[in-house]
């Protein structure tokens, strides 16, 4: 049985984002909000803090930052990449990866706690999920 | 020659922060801003993003996150890290590694763009610095 599946979402999480499939140590989210391209990656674990993890998961989640980072700047138009564990609301940890434009609407301010939201069109996931499916073939399952 | 020592600071993280001294990779800064502890990791590199280090760097640059973060949660009274690559702002690649408490100034918001701060005594810098050298003898070198 792969641990993955025992790990469950924190609600908040579950509701605020679209669960887009699986990394090898991590749960790959999509944060509901059109305005950035935002992913969110939930490691396998309930550490709270990413030195707390084993050296082997860490370097796997390393890993998956680094493939969904490159993912984000090869395929959506991002200047910058916003990378973060924070973790104050939501306890169960969560690794948010946020692609920003010199244009959006907080640049140069960070995304957390600033005021903006846009829904995705369900297409628009369908999108994001079938690229990443097409991109990233050895690495990432839909789901 | 040390390659760090031809790295020169973002001048506005050098007016921001006190230098404290250096890691195997990174410069080691503290944000002048006793409101919550608050360390920078500056490594040495022009990359921008954490995805393009090399990956030696990379490792190095997890093992120093590590180290800081321990050091945090052993040291100050903190009960949560973030831990921040944004560099919206600033250019040069730099890594937050922000002490958080569930009373401090702006929890459970993030520290980026919260209004707040009260700078250090310079006895309290010092202090900081000496626990650092007494604690991680093997891998801080004090300015």
């Amino acid at each position: 049985m792969n641990t993955s599946q025992i790990l469950k979402l924190d609600p908040r999480l579950a509701n605020d984002c679209f669960v887009l499939g699986q990394l090898k140590t991590s749960q790959l989210l999509l944060l509901n909000n059109s305005l950035v391209p935002w992913f969110i990656l939930v490691p396998d674990t309930v550490a709270t803090e990413i030195y707390e993890l084993p050296h082997d998961q860490q370097l796997e989640l390393l890993e998956e930052i680094n493939i969904i980072s490159n993912h984000m700047k090869q395929n959506f138009a991002v200047d910058k990449l916003n990378i973060a564990a924070i973790g104050n609301i939501v306890n169960q940890m969560h690794i948010h990866i946020v692609g920003r434009h010199v244009d959006d609407y907080c640049w140069p301010g960070v995304v957390w706690g600033a005021d903006g939201k846009q829904a995705y069109q369900n297409k628009n996931v369908e999108e994001i999920k079938s690229r990443l499916t097409k991109k990233l073939p050895d690495v990432f399952t839909a789901s």
